[in-house]
């Protein structure tokens, strides 16, 4: 039986697509079928709305994505003016992004782990698995514990997810985990520098939760930190207002999806004529058949108002595979050349008084 | 083309269990192989759970489920005692169930709408689409605007989803649309009379969001209702604490799932020594492969200390199909005799002062 | 570690659909939706095609449904006129049926073998599996042998599978493993009674295809049996000349649905003016964004011209749950009160001079 | 609405591996996780198995491939020596393969059409549909003729459909359709050349079938042609003999995956102790869960005795995204430098006299 030294000893690399032409390849799919036909139109529309500089670009982001690999892919786009916001789950930003942040890393797990045969063996030496991967449970619970330390510094309020990512933000440059003080990039604190809000909705629904369910456990009835999923969806909203011409790049679906997607109705809820996303991209194996909301085409969507029908794309495809060929796509193409950041995490109220 | 009277003309049934015998039907999958044998061990998982009396039964909810005809079945789970809480994803529990119980219903939709094909026309005229089925969007305006009702009504302050679900039963109860005055029963309704606490953990990404963001947005920098979901995550919290046993039914994956399993986690971290979910189910119909939590086997939450691997069943099948027969073979065995309702509510601080 | 006795101690039991009232159930299913309203119409469509004497019901399996526990709803069929005719995989009707019919059985695995865990042990203890079951390989190498026996029995010629498998009837009768003789009943005996043709058009990919290999090679050069795949073509080209209205039930796609769906156009081609498939039931989990045969829907074969678009209805669902519910349906309502077995075997060359 | 000449206006483009280099691409998968890793593990296993001289590859090939746009690919690994001899569904090589080389062309369907909103349409005009892809039904009958004009000009015996494909690519020289002619290459004329046999163990399911049934049908109890599954068999068997180490390269699953892999047993049934496939790689989107084989891992083909356990890698990803960067890494690595031609059809006995 191998010790736990030996099973987190290979790392998860994330993808550098900026050293991987994938122009032409995606190029040469468009005239194919099935999945890469669908795989180039949905390339192309990412290309198109990153080239619509009046197009507010909104990357949702569900499954376990940063554990993947996927990271600095995402910094990537960030880095370069092609996301305005994101609406995550929270696991990728905490668990994962934030984690590695820290200092952690993830672990290719060898193949006979994948199915479960061993999973005993994993949960008595604190190794957690997703699917394929490892994770060191200590290095998780000090993740944990990190939150709860920077919601035991913030004044007690009602917080949304925004406000709060940006705290994280901030510990990281205190603490010296950023690339200006030489340590690896990023999502939480490229966004953070880039003033891209972050969003996650059920915030609580990972290892923040922890954190946060510690320090109001430690309260004792007095006042405490809340996150306000409310607040998250007014802010969100009010990017709508701010930006009306909208972009979605979903990668899976969940709560990010339906959030981002919703965002168009509680505009005109709140009296504004809000236009609907003109963009829209979905990358998910889900299938549409047992009726839920992961696998619901973006043709559905628009019979909610939701989505405008002529730039939408799903694309049948496993995230680590498609996500790195449509985003690679429109950064070798230069899409976003003529794109300024955006910082609408300036339209919302400032974080810290 | 047809008028939206006419799309709008045949409801959705929720299915009467009670009706239908299923026991010896489930009894008879169990030597077979593939989904009927793991629905069969499941159907047992369910009524074993529920006979242990110590073991308070939390159950899951994701996909739209309601407006899928299972409004009544769950019901009956809550009325016999066989649910403790829920978790739910908004959908289910605003736009779908609490929608129903102010008086409105779900339509079939004709074949030929559910690849798409006539969105753009159901925009027009106002109906929403989920997959096959129907909803006459101003019908669930009005529901959005009934939420931004009560939420005015209530003391400004941070509360639980469940906090606020509990005022929804309320207002039901005021506007005569509950059983007592001659309505339909509902799952808010039910749970609120059987003191049964419903979480949505991702409480604003739903018909619910719409209201509270147009609250907020009256205000106008005024002290607000806001919905805490680190509260809802303590609650849960508290209520494995208070009754240690525990066993999971889950319907789909997404947030609710997860949120749920993680309540031992959290226990943990508040310093208790909380045991596993002693029995966990879920029916779903996602992949394992591309790794996302929503097909994530319960072998891998147990390497994560959520789960105990003795009586876990995952059950590959659509919701409408499996959990009929589930519910039905427990409701059906009286394994619900000896049970008497906890009334977790009850461990919970009292809504209103 | 388990012995292989101990392994194969848990056999598999074959539902007996007639011992469990399906009918109530099923129609409550009708206006739900998902996969719950798509198999109550494809019951009611099935029981349609039932009542509709004219009609000649051809049943398609693919997939392992017998060992699976599905052998005695077929036999049941076949017995009460339902099926006029049958297209297979070679490995229900040979590996399994007729495997079956030598009074060998199939297995439960143990959940822990069911992702592959311990294939490598398997293989040492000759124990074969498909996914949660298992067989002894020694007794289907006796079953190989049993055809390779067969097989050198017969006049050297072209045979359709059909001729073959009829010869595999009278080899049961010859060595009484018949009803007749005290032992179980079987698909491949029930319809050899019933003259109900069994086409397994790959026919040598199965068990079938080691004992004839054997033989060829045995003749060195001499006139040996041959399977035509052609002859198998023709002959259910004729059923349908003879018989014009036609329906399909399948369960699974592959090589039976291609092939009784082509049977249309080789009408066709043969001058004969067919009328389409007028009723076809599709039962399948395969996807359709991959664009293969087995998930395709059947309105993309009524762009062929095979199957007529009125009476369709494809079923997400896998089979050994929704095919009992199907057929049990269209069994209890006494469809076939009206009907006399077709005997389509006789419009076919006799099987031996 | 489209004219049929609108719709039958953009072409399916073959891709051209060799233009985009992809093995950067496909080595910074391997330390990710999912899908992407796993294709990289299998790009790895094919460029292991065609750097191994002693291995013959054997290519199955299920789904429509061929109007999918990965002709070429196929094409290009026939012509560098990395396949040995194809086993496929005859839909790929008849209706697809053959077909183009006739000259004809599939074209790239409009998405709206791709739901089935339309294909009572389309039957109207003679155009066929696979999912997002059109075919020209007149041209296909032209196909259909052709087969049938070969096999009246073919002496009547039985075949195996290897032989038959080969006499198709006598007719392909005979009536000029080869690149030595100035045509585009083909699978049928590439393999005849390169003398890798290809078997279509369910041949009379396709295109070839019409023309087949039609040659009987003419023949009135005369002599015919017959094609004999058991002799592709036979054959293949014979290939594993006299080229002991094999490997698998499935592209889908269906019959090609279980005929290649059972001549292990086949062998075996022969009396000769062949080794296991050495290599084995399966591409596919199927789900392992209900039981078939499509989906079965090759874990499960090893208890079988069919498939070692060393090199074997699933990879779940649709395969116009998968096979040209797994095939691609390997063509561009030269993986073939130290190959020649294995010439396997020289190993069975010549098609004409």
């Amino acid at each position: 039986m191998k010790t736990k030294k030996e099973l987190l000893s290979n790392t998860i690399q994330p993808i550098d697509i900026m050293q991987h032409n994938v122009v032409s390849l995606v190029d040469a799919m468009a005239p194919m079928a099935y999945s890469s036909r669908d795989l180039a139109r949905a390339a192309g529309l990412f290309e198109m709305m990153v080239r619509d500089t009046e197009c507010g670009v909104i990357l949702c982001l569900a499954g376990s994505l940063i554990s993947a690999g996927l990271q600095k892919l995402i910094v990537d786009l960030v880095r370069n003016n092609m996301v305005d916001a994101i609406v995550s789950t929270g696991a990728n930003i905490v668990d994962q992004d934030f984690f590695e942040a820290l200092g952690y890393r993830h672990y290719i797990a060898p193949d006979e782990y994948k199915y479960g045969a061993h999973d005993g063996e994993l949960r008595e030496m604190q190794i957690d698995r997703i699917y394929d991967t490892f994770i060191d449970e200590d290095e998780l619970r000090i993740c944990d514990e990190t939150i709860h330390q920077i919601t035991n510094s913030l004044e007690p309020r009602a917080y949304s997810s925004r406000e709060f990512i940006a705290a994280m933000a901030e510990y990281l440059d205190k603490h010296g985990r950023t690339p200006k003080q030489g340590q690896p990039d990023s999502i939480v604190w490229a966004c953070y520098e880039k003033q891209v809000p972050i969003f996650c909705p059920a915030f609580s629904d990972c290892s923040a939760g922890f954190g946060l369910v510690a320090h109001q456990h430690d309260r004792q009835g007095k006042p405490v930190v809340s996150i306000d999923s409310v607040k998250d969806f007014y802010e969100l909203t009010q990017l709508k207002i701010a930006n009306p011409t909208t972009g979605l790049l979903m990668i899976g679906g969940g709560v990010p999806k339906n959030f981002a997607q919703d965002i168009v109705v509680a505009a005109d809820v709140l009296g504004v004529d809000a236009s609907m996303h003109k963009y829209a991209i979905q990358v998910t194996v889900a299938d549409v058949r047992d009726g839920a909301l992961s696998g619901s085409t973006l043709k559905e969507a628009s019979s909610w108002g939701k989505v405008e029908l002529t730039y939408e794309q799903m694309v049948y495809a496993e995230a680590t595979v498609a996500f790195p060929l449509i985003a690679g796509y429109a950064l070798q193409k230069n899409a976003a050349e003529a794109r300024k950041g955006k910082k609408l995490a300036q339209v919302l109220e400032p974080v810290t008084a």
